[in-house]
């Protein structure tokens, strides 16, 4: 990939950051605030992690949300500081789950800290999210991010359940990533609406479009495991296949594979005993079946359910930037 | 204590307990509900919790104080089983932290699942009871409990900070358990009020009732360590001192330490350099400075508030219940 490329693939969620430049930057003060005034340790942690945190996508689509609507309140600032907090305490327990070493480049904090310290600073982070919607008093926003809240955890589970299995089927694999994934980013979008005063109907265009984009991601970010690309950030390379883990590419792998093929990936990725070699012939075999552009293709299809259910939201420059971001997103994986 | 101690200490919570005893079987239904609802191995540990768990005292303060407004309804007891989920899921991230194995007799989900399983589980039950306040409506009881919950983390820091400290200050030591303990019980007492209407008067001395009581608990908790009583239920004794956690008696006990006696604080507590006969040690020290019986006036100062800040709310048999029910948690340390 180019840097002309590279341009291109973020083209919208640039364009889309600057025309939200000072509400972003209020997410930004009010997530500070928040740590500040908690104690010091949950302040360092709290701090590492927002800035290792990347593209700040989800908060960005709440407040997208609400200013197609002309709402450029506080109120969006508060619901976007808290999707961000809530992203933030899944990030950490997670890689407490994983026992991750490396996010985007940097140590992750249960490295750094401890588990224990990992599992408090998500605890801490969680809640205070649910100070920051409390203060809207939108109980509607709320039980969306609430439902979302409960969704990821049950995803989690089930990611747990389906890993070293890659003989699960894409339908399973499609849920555990709705739940682990989509469903914060449907709520996101969603409750960026509700605060808006949004109608139901729009409310829940809102949430199909974060949703779908959401699974898009999700796939795309699964495919990035295999690349090696320049603009991934020091994220760990083949961490996916280390762990064994269920993802699209390997699942569409395993149903094309000969009784070989099964074998290695019963070998590397059911029994996790893996050879230097193995993760370049995993890619052969990705390649032997055209896997990645089969992956890319279930993206596209989500991506249009994504941007056909932003027609029933009003027509404005933000709404062709949420169009631009969801058709950039395919273009991540290339 | 004998046979007629114990019922003396237990008589006004069964009293309490059988006056609400339809409303805390319906507490008990939407737990299992909800806990049917997830996923299956969410279901397995949240059970084992729950029947874990032990006299359900945190909804039976948010029934009680409902009941002394007549309020029998649902919303009561969605607040109830939102607060028992807080709790369980604190006691869950807390065995993670605490590398716990056994909980009143029982083997803890981390030991039996693991740790990733045990943080998970928190996650879903955390987020399950923003679920079920979201249904009460009541962003008013939703923003007690969600300071609470954020309030209960900042305490298990701090409580980490002061570890193999018996040096802390008993200030220190109260901010700590107030966060960690008592804040929870101010919580579920005050949301009771505010879910059947009660004015902010009212709602704020159901609140001080909680808390004093919620610190009293703690610290007979604190003791409980260091007594082997016939009622306490499997609950591992001694393990406090085992980890050097920094209680009011062992603070007491440094404040009053000639400089031999400190240096087997500092061997024993924080250096965790520990000798078969060190904890009877302990307790020789303990008793030469009459700690225990320091420890118990305090807690009755607690117990005092506690049972003041009751003549705010309407007369009642229920009240008289709450009376006696703190005024028995002196009892259990005996």
């Amino acid at each position: 990939m180019n840097e002309q490329n590279i341009k291109d693939s973020e083209k919208s969620i640039l364009q889309l950051k600057q025309a939200l430049r000072k509400n972003l930057e209020a997410v930004d003060q009010e997530i500070i605030s928040r740590l500040n005034k908690s104690i010091p340790l949950i302040n360092d942690i709290g701090t590492h992690l927002i800035n290792a945190a990347g593209k700040r996508l989800r908060p960005l689509l709440t407040l997208a949300m609400a200013a197609q609507f002309n709402n450029y309140s506080k109120n969006p600032i508060l619901l976007a500081a808290a999707v961000e907090f809530i992203h933030t305490a899944t990030l950490l327990h997670d890689d407490v789950v994983d026992e991750s070493n490396l996010r985007r480049g940097k140590k992750t904090a249960n490295i750094i800290w401890g588990n224990e310290f990992s599992v408090l600073a998500g605890d801490f982070l969680f809640a205070q999210s649910f100070e920051l919607m409390v203060e809207t008093q939108s109980i509607d926003a709320l039980s969306s991010l609430a439902s979302a809240s409960c969704k990821i955890t049950q995803g989690e589970f089930q990611q747990m359940q389906i890993a070293n299995k890659p003989e699960t089927s894409i339908e399973n694999y499609l849920e555990v990533i709705g739940k682990k994934t989509a469903e914060l980013f449907g709520a996101s979008c969603k409750s960026g609406v509700i605060i808006s005063e949004g109608n139901v109907e729009q409310q829940n265009a809102a949430y199909d479009y974060g949703f779908n984009l959401g699974l898009a991601f999700q796939i795309v970010d699964d495919l990035m495991d295999f690349n090696n690309l320049p603009n991934k950030m020091g994220k760990n390379f083949g961490d996916d296949f280390k762990l064994g883990k269920t993802t699209l590419p390997v699942i569409l792998a395993w149903q094309k594979s000969n009784p070989k093929e099964k074998k290695f990936w019963v070998r590397t990725l059911k029994e996790l005993n893996q050879k230097p070699n193995d993760f370049s012939n995993a890619i052969d075999i990705f390649n032997k079946y055209n896997i990645f552009n089969e992956c890319k293709k279930k993206t596209k299809e989500f991506i249009s359910v994504s941007v056909k259910s932003l027609e029933k939201l009003p027509d404005s420059e933000i709404k062709n930037h949420l169009i631009g971001l969801a058709n950039e997103s395919i273009e991540r994986s290339k």
